[in-house]
Formats: C-alpha cells, structure tokens, sequence
C-alpha cells in the first residue's frame, strides 16, 4: 500500500439518488486510524464547447438549484447506461442546442471535486454545426446563447462565468491558441 | 419568478455530515411540475498556486478517496466557521506546505460542480514565500511537489493533472501570461 494510501473499510451507501448516491464510507488510514469519507458516486458526465466558426461559440442558459443562480455553461449532461462520452455528447449537445456536429473532438476530461465526488467531466469541441430544434429533458429549462469566443473569455476573467468545465474549455482554447 | 428558475418547496436533509450535508429539496419547475434536486451542502473552500519564483511552484501530492488517486493539486481547503477565503488559505497554505506567503492575490473563484453541489471555490496566488514545517489535519496526507509552471501546464494539456482548481489556476496564468 502507497505511504499516501487510504483503505477501504466499510462502504456505506446513505441515499440511492435518482441522479447520483450518497456514500459515507468507513476508511483506513496511511497512519493505521479510521475516518470517514463521505462523497456523491455520480455516472460521470460529458460537456462540449460548439464553435460556429472560429470565434463564435454556443453556451446554454439554465438555473442551477444547487447555487440557486442562472449559469452561463458549455453544454453538458450525465452519462446514461451504456453509453461512451462521445455517445453522450453527441445526445446532450442536440438535446439541449438543437445542434448537431460533423467533427467532435475531445480535448480534456477532469474531475469537477476530487475531494467529494468521483464524478469524471469529458470536455469535447464541435465544429462544423447545423442547427436544428432541440428537446431538453423535461426537467431540464435551458436556453442558447451564441457569443463571441473572445467576450466568454472576458467573462472568465471578469468572474462572471463561474462554472469549472465552462472555464476549462475556454482558458484551454485561449492558452493554445496564444501558443500557436 | 425568472423563466427559467425553480423554485424550493421543501428542503430534505438526508444526511448531516462531518464535513459535508446531503440534501435531496423537493422543487417547482418552471412548467409547473415537480422534482427533486440532489445535492451538498458544502461550506465553500480556498486554494492557492504558490509561486517559488516566476517558473516554480509548489503542488501537492495526496490520495483523494473518491477517485480511488493519488493526485497532484495545488494546496486547499475547506473554509472553518467564521473564516474569510483569504484566512483560510493563509492556514491551509501553512497547513499543508509548511510556507507562509508576504503577497496573496485572489485570481477567481468558481463553482466546481453547479449541478450537484453549492461549493464556491476561491483560487489565490502566493508570491515572496517562507518555507517552514508543514502541520496537515490528522486525517489529512500531503507531500510537497515543487515543479516548473510550465511543465505542470504540460501536464493539463497530457491530462496528468485532473483536478479543476489546479487546472484552473494553471490555465488561468498560461492565458495571461501569453496576452502580456
């Protein structure tokens, strides 16, 4: 066992979610003691940055309960059973923009909290988009908003996009595109 | 009420953590319907980069139970009761690393997963460090990493670092230091 190493005890499921569990598991130590860790066991999830063209991008607006604010995000939606991350993309970006792709690229996947959650973010690009209609979930209250890539980037700076993978996928963008 | 916001109409505590609460909230949808919303109750937290000098900077290396990793991050922590974002970091940086740091600038903070969880996360950088003896909580493992920033940018682009804080400030400051 690596000298950094945590054990597991007991697994200990507390809630059996519709989207995600809730576990408080039982876990030993590096240094021999016992402790807790509690932490969301989520399917995993999929998110993609479309580019109109090369300075233009789709984000989507959506209430987000959890920090009881509108978000401006890259589009994004869990795993379903069985499916591959592009499988996901792919239904998530129609689904939620009405957009669909003829070249999908995947540029990174993260971990949104390593620290509570075993969730893993695929970040995608589009390119070559056509629009079409979409068909959110029924849960699900979203909308499009088409912006310049520059003035997204802006709003990362300025804070006033606050969401992880919608920061990632555009400091990536803006950082290699500054290196090339 | 916004078109696109929910509304609470019941709050449901399903379990009280150690460091972290579950909720699972009945809500009012936009059309009227109902859900359920799942997610934690997270008292927010503080990270840092700190810079050794302009191209040095030290990360941690730790296993993070849900992801089953040991990880390479930049220092972090929750925030204790009655805390600012900026004293619980001056503590954790401390805490974690054993440096204490003369010059402390706030770069953002950001929402690591809006879908299922209220944590707002502070990003800082660190500049004209002391190095001392380290102290982590007890239930808390840590070495330090000190590495070249942009080796460590090479490591978000090959996917090496997964954590969002830390690919976060790493792109942040790849970004801008590329505009200068």
């Amino acid at each position: 066992m690596n000298i950094l190493e945590e054990k597991l005890i007991k697994k200990n499921l507390i809630h059996k979610g519709r989207a995600v569990d809730f576990y408080c598991d039982e876990v030993l130590l590096p240094n021999g003691h016992q402790s807790k860790r509690e932490y969301l066991n989520h399917p995993g999830a999929s998110s993609i940055i479309p580019f109109i063209d090369e300075n233009k991008i789709i984000l989507v607006k959506q209430y987000r309960y959890p920090v009881g604010k509108i978000t401006l995000e890259i589009p994004a939606g869990k795993t379903d059973k069985g499916e591959t991350p592009l499988e996901c993309i792919t239904r998530e970006l129609k689904e939620e923009t009405g957009y669909t792709s003829k070249r999908i690229e995947q540029i990174m996947a993260f971990y949104p909290s390593t620290a509570f959650s075993n969730e893993l973010l695929h970040i995608f690009a589009a390119y070559e988009l056509e629009s079409g209609s979409n068909n959110p979930d029924e849960d699900e209250f979203v909308s499009n908003v088409i912006m310049d890539f520059d003035e997204a980037v802006k709003m990362v700076y300025s804070a006033e996009i606050k969401d992880s993978k919608t920061i990632i996928a555009l400091l990536y963008f803006a950082s290699i595109r500054k290196r090339s």
